[in-house]
């Protein structure tokens, strides 16, 4: 398969590498990724300046990468519109440092990137992998390594034409090889958060409020949120129609 | 009622204003907008900054007003979680200058400060004025007014508590009072865009590429991009649960 592969923490991050060196093995990959950190960025896309491209050289990998400065959902676009002449067969976009459940795929650089694939029509996945923040922030290849051989194992499973508009977001947990009981294929849980702002003075020494959240995950069974804590890798399939169907009817008499 | 406002064409925009003229006249208001323009931003958050909340005087407006140097979400977040200690009864987003139909609404920072409402529990609500590339682009007044005016028709229509964590994406024809048809509920329809990207300099003097997309739609009955080109105020329901419920069942049926 010819593979396109971007991601939000960035051109240097290992998540992306260690995906890389994963697919290239048996798929021909194009990579194009945001020249810097751009977690939270959402569907977020450059309209109002011009993006540049540079073609850069990736240690230890063989395939063509490119870095882009502007967002996922970019990358995808000028990957698609710009660098190939030719189509993708599959688009990932990982391996993000950090979980994407629940509510926060909404805000997730990493999903949306994926999301922008399947408006093309190309079957997407997103993948990120969890941390725990006792554990050092940059930890061992080996847990990258094996939140990659599960896309990989993913993508080969997933290879069905009929579903083109598809966004399968996995989630892997940070635990070792043999404590991982399987895959759940589930739906996003709720994270809802406690919010709030702490003070924080700004580069040029305004006085400013920083975001600090904390989630709170509502126990549904089936549920991401769920599934993650009890040891499983997490697949849900995504689509971007935001119509509320089920309220359509009811909003409808308000205006008769 | 008390309500929130903001929008993504920043704190200084004839639409924010001349929709709070309109919302201020019956109902207690405050206004949480973006410093400068944060058009096509999506659902993207600040983590990595402070940021800076300023109050300012808006002229001929009586309500409270914060500009904050962030996003559209990040305005509703500061909003609830830090400027106010007690809770909004409904969100007001726009009024945007350029419609926020079909595919499209999953870039827009108008739809998102809604969303990001919603996921606070608190009804929502988007609006956004279509313009003619023919008319000069900082058009008449009339034309806001008149698109306010269906904002406050359409949420005296819409205070149902029951429905709390939804957003009514409304879009508002750039024509006259005596042309518009109606009101019409309907679904979000499929823009696909042609798009290719400009070589363009940077400000340094790099080349870069600047995205041009021509929007091309599917003319479904029943849609938004149909029926607002038919001279109606189209209202979609939104959600912001991202899970495809319709293949959730065949993809489990890969992994077993």
């Amino acid at each position: 398969m010819r593979i396109l592969i971007t991601n939000d923490d960035g051109i240097n991050s290992i998540g992306l590498h260690e995906l890389i060196k994963e697919i290239e093995k048996e798929n021909e990959v194009i990579v194009v990724a945001p020249s810097e950190q751009r977690s939270a960025c959402g569907h977020s896309v450059t309209l109002h300046r011009p993006i540049v491209i540079k073609e850069v050289k990736i240690d230890g990998i063989k395939s063509k990468a490119f870095s882009v400065d502007g967002t996922p959902a970019d990358c995808v676009k000028i990957a698609i519109d710009k660098i190939s002449s030719y189509k993708f067969d599959k688009i990932i976009s990982g391996i993000n440092l950090g979980y994407n459940l629940g509510t926060d795929v909404i805000y997730s650089g990493t999903v949306s990137a994926a999301i922008e694939g399947a408006i093309y029509k190309i079957p997407s996945i997103a993948v990120s992998l969890g941390y725990d923040e006792n554990i050092e922030l940059n930890f061992s290849e080996d847990k990258y390594r094996l939140a990659a051989e599960y896309t990989n194992k993913i993508l080969k499973q997933s290879s069905n034409d009929r579903l083109n508009d598809v966004v399968l977001n996995i989630n892997v947990p940070p635990i070792e090889k043999n404590e991982i009981k399987g895959i759940k294929v589930c739906e996003l849980g709720n994270r809802i958060y406690q919010n709030c702002y702490i003070e924080s003075p700004t580069k040029e020494g305004e006085i400013g409020y920083k975001l600090q959240g904390t989630p709170k995950d509502i126990d549904d069974e089936n549920t991401d949120v769920y599934n993650i804590k009890r040891g499983y890798v997490t697949i849900t399939p995504l689509h971007y129609d935001l119509t509320n169907f089920k309220i359509i009817k009811e909003v409808s008499k308000w205006f008769i």
